[in-house]
């Protein structure tokens, strides 16, 4: 990448900022974003701050025919003191150019790329929302912008940083979910696509959601795409068991997100003692420990809501209940933790947060 | 659908039509497309014949993020006597619509846009190239548009067709390739899209499709994704052996795209008597005919190419020739067939040509 100047255009036009405690996710944007081009001969270019506008684009251009794309989701969050607090983004950045990899698009300089995301928050600091719960949501992305119906990757690409403040993913506190063991459709598979961020991942759960969804359960779980047997994500989300006290979550086998809320909850729980294994895990075992006795707490991890109870799970018609539908007592201290240090109450031992200033 | 009229805006500025026996694939569009949206309270709405003209989306619209978009791809050829047909039209609106259902698309009036598609070619028919082996490609597109970061199905959609002349898939007649036999990706498996035309399943072949090609390899052969051992798909066409003078094809699978190409083939041969089955083949299979002396003819087939013979297949270092890497007899014969179909060289007893008026 040419180490070429940021440019930075302000709009004369700025938004009236959202109530942010009851706006809805992903539905609306900051002044600015950032954007940055790339041709095969010149590598990335032209990186710049705009006002937030649409996008025009050739209807033949790659993104709406091949899925070469690739996406990231972190927060910035908002202090007592009023410092702004992003939570690991290197993880995210490099995360962005593993995925990258897989689609067959270019690498982005993590360094340079950082410093724009951090320029454009510090630009937009003003829609980084303060009530408890609240957070600017960072949507990087790239698509391939090449007007070309050839199955290939494209030769031109963008890089766009977007901005959305979001209100609590969970009004009224954490609510432990039920959630449906897809038995049917399957996430992803080894020598697939699983471990990549990128937009094909995301729309083939559409339909095993909606049925989920008519059951009574807000969420799917997914077993592997091979045997059908061992548990892999829920929803979007990793998922993690304590059982017997031991928290186990399923390994990196492939096909799963490598998570930064599952990485982070792994050395939490190592610091603290508690013992966790990255294991295979089969639904058939689970139901087992559960009847059992020894199934003591099930949640979900992400950016979005960091730690999503699970108070249910069915399984082929057989319901396991966990937790009495209560949030677990290890979910809470997980939660208070890591929203603790993400917000600035909980001191950062890690070196997790990153000040933008 | 609610019945509306088809609204037709014709161009001022008409592009020069380029020499469609040196033009490339899918690079070159012609002055119209047709564009119809979507909103969940009204359905498909507003049908339209517009100039050619650049798409404007939000960044945050649903198509950038998470992939929810099914494609087709047909093509008008024009017959010596200067009519203009279509292969088997309806085959792939069917299919566009199964597609559709998978990713959580609502489905198109298949007889309204038979008719909106035709005036599109009717109007565009000058676009369509005369020149042997060459024809207008045809290429019918849904998009998911609404502006919201929220993983769930989109409530607006743009319906598109956009169309690009295209010239001979082969220059020099149809030379045989080599593939290699992928054993690290996987394409797809049950549960997963690979039975849709959705983008996510063609960027995710990038990298094999890379590997192949710089081992000397044309193309990639797909197997299953739960045991690699049964045969799938080629590159992105179906598969065809000919052992021992029976024809043999993967079933459908529930991973496998549903080729229209293939379809016609398995109708053909029974036509003419050559037995043909749809059945699992594994590589280890293949390779033991291949020993034997069994493995007479290979055939990948599709939209784009027809047929496009296999003169060689490599699997884990065992090298398979095939026909001593010349096209074989009955390759040829449906070659010639269905093109000749397809340009009204030979006759169509199966009605599978339409003509637009």
């Amino acid at each position: 990448m040419s180490e070429q100047k940021l440019e930075i255009v302000k709009t004369e036009d700025k938004k009236p900022k959202p109530e942010t405690d009851q706006i809805p996710f992903g539905k609306t944007f900051t002044d600015h974003m950032f954007v940055m081009d790339y041709e095969t001969d010149s590598g990335w270019y032209n990186p710049r701050i705009v006002p937030y506008e649409p996008l025009t684009l050739d209807p033949a251009a790659m993104i709406f025919h091949y899925g070469q794309t690739v996406f990231e989701g972190l927060k910035a969050y908002r202090a007592e003191d009023d410092r702004i607090l992003l939570f690991r983004p290197s993880q995210n950045l490099q995360r962005l150019n593993r995925s990258s990899e897989r689609l067959s698009i270019p690498p982005i300089d993590e360094e340079r790329v950082m410093y724009y995301l951090t320029q454009l928050i510090s630009l937009e600091q003003d829609w980084v929302p303060s009530t408890q719960g609240t957070a600017l949501y960072i949507r990087p992305f790239i698509i391939a912008t090449e007007t070309n119906l050839a199955v290939a990757p494209s030769h031109s690409y963008k890089f766009m940083i977007i901005l959305s403040p979001v209100g609590p993913y969970f009004s009224g506190g954490l609510k432990p979910v039920k959630i449906n063991v897809e038995d049917q459709f399957t996430r992803a598979v080894k020598g697939g696509t699983g471990t990549a961020k990128t937009a094909g991942n995301y729309s083939s759960g559409y339909q095993a959601q909606a049925k989920a969804n008519k059951e009574g359960h807000a969420d799917v779980l997914w077993l592997d795409g091979v045997e059908k047997r061992y548990i892999e994500e829920v929803g979007s989300m990793n998922i993690f068991f304590k059982i017997n006290g031991e928290v186990v979550t399923p390994e990196l086998n492939g096909s799963i997100l490598n998570g930064i809320t599952r990485m982070s909850i792994i050395e939490l729980l190592k610091k603290w003692g508690i013992p966790v294994s990255e294991r295979k895990i089969s639904i058939a075992e689970l139901y087992q420990v559960y009847e059992e006795g020894g199934l003591e707490e099930a949640f979900g991890t992400g950016t979005a809501a960091v730690i999503s109870p699970v108070g249910e799970l069915n399984w082929l018609g057989h319901q396991m209940v966990v937790n009495n539908h209560e949030i677990g007592e290890l979910s809470q201290k997980l939660y208070d933790t890591i929203t603790g240090i993400q917000t600035g109450k909980v001191e950062d031992r890690h070196e997790w947060t990153v000040e933008v200033q």
